[in-house]
């Protein structure tokens, strides 16, 4: 002990909830997350059914949510609209429901991490989220991005975020910090 | 894509069940795994609450339950059992679920890896298990062993296997062979 080892800090940038999966979301000032996800968000649920993400897997095999909630980092994102020649990529454009500010390349933070507001709620990293042509269609529908899907794709990759589930429940409030913890050696469970 | 890196195989020598948490688990020549973790078994659930395991987190916190299952390595369990100067450790003994053959060292999993078995079923690994006195205290219930409760923690510290939760639910069974999978660059889910 101790058993994680803080990384870094950050803050809640944005906050950002939607009905429908390949649309954009909505901005908001809080959100609830119960060990689903996000209340009332569309990739909520205690499982998922696998896609083309998953191709190792047969198509539409139940499994445990690990993508819930996807996370973004302010920086990362402005650097991506740099690389495309545009001015702003907003979060809710690529269908993240958290942003993150002040914490660092939030991509490279591996699998097990863990992001805990001061209220408690809790989030673990599962897995690296990649650039797909949607989001691209998605910025397009804002911006004048004169580039192609493929360029999104290239731009992002490595900048794109994490997804990852609710650790702990609790609410999230823009603004709020959070602490950025790596499970390292955890003592044993026996 | 693919998004999955095929690490290496591995067999399952041992599968191991329990009725309560910090006691010896009886060998099972299968398990059914639900989402909660492995039928039956003490460690399974869809939450836990946190202890000492979690000194970051006040003792009693409802989170998800990311330690459903613990898994070792038959070589990583000689390895400790040479360095203690006895026989033989049995997996059972330090309250594992799933032994491991054949993959390598399963400690050094990064968290995020999935093991599948022919079934479907699959398990994500979580974090590191560490070695603590309870696991010493198994072990000298049922061999000479001459040693103390810190030398184990010494000897076991990286090589006690990892911990983990059921990604896909489905059945083991003993001598299934072990697909390992690490998540890399999965494709988004835009």
């Amino acid at each position: 002990m101790p058993p994680m080892k803080h990384l870094t800090g950050g803050r809640i940038a944005g906050l950002y909830v939607g009905d429908s999966k390949g649309t954009v979301k909505r901005p908001v000032s809080s959100v609830l997350l119960t060990l689903n996800g996000i209340e009332g968000d569309a990739h909520a649920g205690r499982v998922q059914k696998t896609g083309a993400r998953e191709p190792t897997f047969r198509r539409g095999t139940i499994v445990a949510n690990t993508r819930q909630l996807s996370l973004v980092s302010v920086e990362e994102l402005r650097d991506i609209a740099s690389r495309l020649g545009i001015a702003y990529i907003d979060p809710a454009w690529v269908a993240a429901n958290i942003a993150i500010e002040g914490a660092g390349p939030i991509t490279q933070l591996p699998p097990g991490t863990l992001l805990r507001a001061s209220s408690g709620a809790s989030i673990y990293t599962a897995e690296l989220n990649s650039p797909c042509r949607v989001a691209a269609r998605l910025i397009a529908e804002h911006v004048a991005y004169a580039g192609d899907a493929p360029a999104f794709v290239r731009h992002a990759t490595g900048r794109r975020g994490v997804v990852g589930f609710v650790y702990a429940p609790g609410t999230l409030n823009v603004g709020d910090e959070l602490e950025v913890m790596r499970a390292k050696a955890q003592p044993t469970r026996d």
